[in-house]
């Protein structure tokens, strides 16, 4: 019998080593190790089970050839020994052992091995709040939840729910239940924003808007205090500023890698509570390996270290430790998060660092934020997308992209490209020739990538300056706290009209893009210029133009009409 | 006034560095010269102008904000000064001006410059043939000539078209006129295969059958020896084997470099007709600038020179032009020809080179094959993209990644994330992790571009063996030809039950994927053993295993049913 090999966690970074050390050692002895009796299924795919998209929660544990990803399945198509239900309690290191448990029996024994792996994944954080332990409090940690949320709501008696935390998961199951079954749902996020540290404000404003929109309420800076009881049964969710009934209660507040495993065998653990690995996916023990959402990987951006609990991460560095406890040298170097999510109708996502996080790790960053559109303007379902990328003014390296589309793979086009370019540390001019497929049903001439990097170009080289998008709205809100600023709006006269009586003539001026060049005089020269336009290219070309004859003071709302109407249609009506 | 810049040729390249020049350098002098009365339009939209889902041709000539990019738009928004119906004669280099003919007046004049571009674009190829001045044969050249298309379609009286080439424009301009006007339409083309050069002959194969199932005609080897002329009108198309009716005939048989006015100015001309510039697009003189389809670039896998006349490089050519008119030093690499179409209800392309073209360059290149799910199969939606990733054996270097995938962006996706790597020369490790954002509504945990790279991995690092699909379809369509060849399907037993019938158990073995471990024995050691499944990776784990145990006379049906089916329906019914 050839190498023992013995992997703790059957989710998706375990699985895949498992089959893989078989295929490139296919004497291996490799066993597969989980507490749980439920394996090896896509537990990105929770939501969409539970909206009803998935039909049954079997698809989410079966291959694409419809063969159920069971203990059957791992030991004879695969050849790899699976025990589920069955804990690892204890790693005996220096004897190169794991004390086992089975979870119904409590039978306990022992299993050698050559290499270990830790693949034990991540846990919901559970917050410390006055009612957590209620009936009808949830987190998504595994299927049998899953199974449990979709049942209970199926059987009726789920009228409204609360959603605690605005992350992806809160987010992905508030649509759920709002769209599919019509739960009257509301999410509370503690931070001011949803996605916080992932996207930057315009972008998590726009995704709040599109919620509301579709009768997801969403409150902000809002800790949940307490899940409110009657009879151990959760009926709402307090926090500082209401009360919100609730017969159901999501706790979606994030995850922490799961290691105590690690941690009691003496394996060196971060601060967070992650595994530390090499780019081996090697432990501080060689002989141990650990993948998935249980360790930390390296930023390739700020080069720091990276907890990513992502499932196309763990399918990648579960490959790479499999290759290296076969033998076969390979390198895991790090990711950089690329993250991309499904909202009703729109794609949101981002890849690299966002705004505020670069500005925090000592970035000289600054952003480039547009609106065009993401085929052929004239090619029939062409959508906008808006894309903000996020760059080092001193280096020009691109440091980040995020952005909101339709609901198709516009966005992550874009996303996927700037991932392979920003993971390799290119700069503005890599994106700016950056050479994207082209036909009028796919994309245009300048793909909105390109477009993006030229405007962080002009940035760059000051060529271009721009408003915030948190001046423009502070300032439209209560025209007095800036009253020297004054818009220029250059879309054609009719689009202007509204504004233009809403806000008075004095306070947003109306000359079209194409008469500015004979009609400039007319402009104040002791004023501040914000010039709007759908997209911000024509306010940029405005502005140079303003520029050269010597009315040189004004700014750019960047991304124009199109992305601000996305983050708040009334400031725009 | 400042600099004088003149530019001759106003579709793509040329406006777009009109405008760039101002932009950078606004009291430049632009004058922008095209001998069209039409300009700045999207040629690429030209078939969908056809077919009608561009209802007017002005929608190619407008901005997204709707503003016609006529004169008065270039004069006004632009401050582009702008001569149409205007051609360029002669460039005097030495006294340097241009001397300029009004086509409708004769008119002559000189104009100045500081520094000239050169964006004159490219024509079609007409071929020699008897009848090719006959009415009713039209090159796809200009917007007039689309009109003059859709106009005669839409009075009727076009029942059956020929398209003469089965690259890009031909079909598209075949679908413009099946689908959407109903016109018996047959492509002919003189190569084997369609779209000859850009990808290999699976996927065009796939093409081929997708658009016989739309009732287009596709007859491969067949170059048009003559169209067929009544009273001076086309009625026909001869080829060596057929006489096909016609009351149009759509010549779309490749473009050449316009670039008689460079080479008539003693500019370097390549030997293809193709104007030389450097990575500042400059011209051997250097006051003289040149981009777009007249110019041959650097091909970023090859080194050599490329002529890829397409509008996503124009544009960024021209960007670049500009920038070094207006003294800010740009460079523009090289590009390696991405491309994508739609045709009906499916997508193909392709990014870098071929494999035909790999080993013409001598590179030691092979093909990975796949045909995976493009988002998680579990979701609603999901659909097959098959792709192949050319690669050279020896430096492991990835060549170019080509594909077909529905009518959506998925194989977009794919290609344009490639294409960053592609250019800087990136491995196939570099793939293998190449990180794409997951969600199950866009993608998969292990992307369909990382499963392209694991395969190239393991048939590098000899794990894996395959079968190229030319001898596959040679052996189904004669047995005799191969009689040591055996398939062995490996998948469901229902699944392989009628080819087990139709070919017999001799030449058809029917052993599932998860009981090859236990039944390998049953299986022949004296035939070659050709290992079949619905997308190549179960075929691969049976390979591994049967190596393992000493059955090493097998190959991979490499993207299994999934493309062979999608090449021949018939072989596979």
């Amino acid at each position: 019998m050839g190498k023992r090999i013995v992997i703790i966690g059957g989710v998706a970074a375990g699985p895949k080593a498992a089959c893989r050390v078989k295929r490139v050692m296919p004497d291996a002895d490799v066993t597969l190790i989980d507490q749980d009796s439920l394996i090896s299924y896509g537990g990105c795919g929770i939501p969409y089970y539970v909206s009803g998209d998935v039909a049954d929660e079997k698809e989410l544990r079966s291959t694409s050839f419809h063969m159920l990803r069971d203990e059957y399945f791992f030991e004879k198509a695969k050849g790899v020994k699976t025990l589920t239900s069955t804990r690892a309690l204890l790693i005996n290191r220096r004897e190169k052992f794991v004390t086992l448990e089975n979870v119904r029996s409590g039978e306990r024994s022992n299993i050698s091995y050559d290499n270990l792996m830790i693949a034990t994944g991540s846990q919901p954080v559970v917050l410390p709040i006055p009612g957590k332990d209620a009936d009808g409090v949830f987190t998504i940690s595994d299927l049998h939840k899953a199974i449990e949320i979709k049942d209970r709501i199926a059987r009726g008696g789920v009228g409204k729910a609360v959603v605690i935390g605005g992350g992806a998961i809160g987010i992905e199951m508030a649509e759920a239940l709002t769209d599919l079954w019509g739960v009257e749902t509301a999410i509370v996020e503690y931070m001011d924003q949803l996605l916080p540290r992932i996207v930057d404000w315009p972008m998590a404003e726009a995704l709040a808007q599109h919620l509301r929109e579709h009768n997801v309420e969403v409150f902000l800076g809002e800790p949940a205090a307490e899940i409110l009881e009657k009879d151990g049964k959760a009926v709402g969710v307090r926090t500082a500023r209401r009360t919100l009934e609730a017969d159901m209660v999501i706790m979606a507040a994030g995850v922490r890698p799961r290691s105590q495993l690690a941690r009691d065998a003496g394996l060196h653990v971060s601060d967070l509570g992650a595994i530390v690995v090499n780019e081996r996916m090697q432990t501080s023990d060689p002989s141990i390996y650990a993948a998935g959402d249980c360790v930390e990987i390296r930023h390739l951006v700020t080069g720091k270290n990276l907890f990513a609990p992502l499932g196309s991460l763990a399918n990648k560095e579960g490959r790479v430790a499999a290759d290296n406890m076969a033998g076969i040298p390979s390198i895991f170097r790090g990711g950089i998060a690329s993250f991309v999510m499904k909202a009703f109708d729109m794609s949101i996502g981002a890849t690299g660092i966002s705004l505020e996080t670069a500005r925090a790790e000592g970035f000289e960053a600054d952003v480039s934020l547009t609106a065009p559109s993401d085929r052929a303007h004239f090619f029939p379902g062409s959508a906008i997308v808006c894309l903000e990328m996020v760059f080092d003014r001193r280096t020009r390296r691109v440091l980040g992209l995020q952005g909101i589309g339709p609901m198709n793979d516009a966005l992550s086009v874009r996303l996927d490209a700037a991932a392979v370019a920003i993971s390799a540390g290119a700069t503005i001019e890599t994106f700016t020739n950056m050479e994207m497929a082209y036909a009028p049903p796919f994309s245009t001439a300048i793909d909105a990538i390109n477009a993006a990097a030229y405007v962080a170009e002009n940035l760059c080289d000051g060529r271009m300056r721009q408003i915030t998008l948190r001046s423009y709205v502070d300032w439209l809100a209560d025209f007095s706290s800036r009253p020297d600023w004054v818009a220029l709006d250059v879309r054609h006269v009719k689009q202007a009209e509204p504004l233009v009586g809403k806000f008075g003539p004095e306070k947003w001026l109306s000359v079209p893009y194409e008469e500015v060049r004979d009609r400039y005089r007319e402009l104040p020269q002791d004023k501040t210029l914000i010039i709007i336009c759908n997209a911000g290219s024509r306010s940029f070309e405005v502005q140079v133009f303003l520029d050269s004859v010597g009315w040189k003071n004004t700014m750019v709302m960047p991304g124009g009409f199109n992305l601000i109407r996305r983050m708040d249609a009334s400031l725009m009506a």
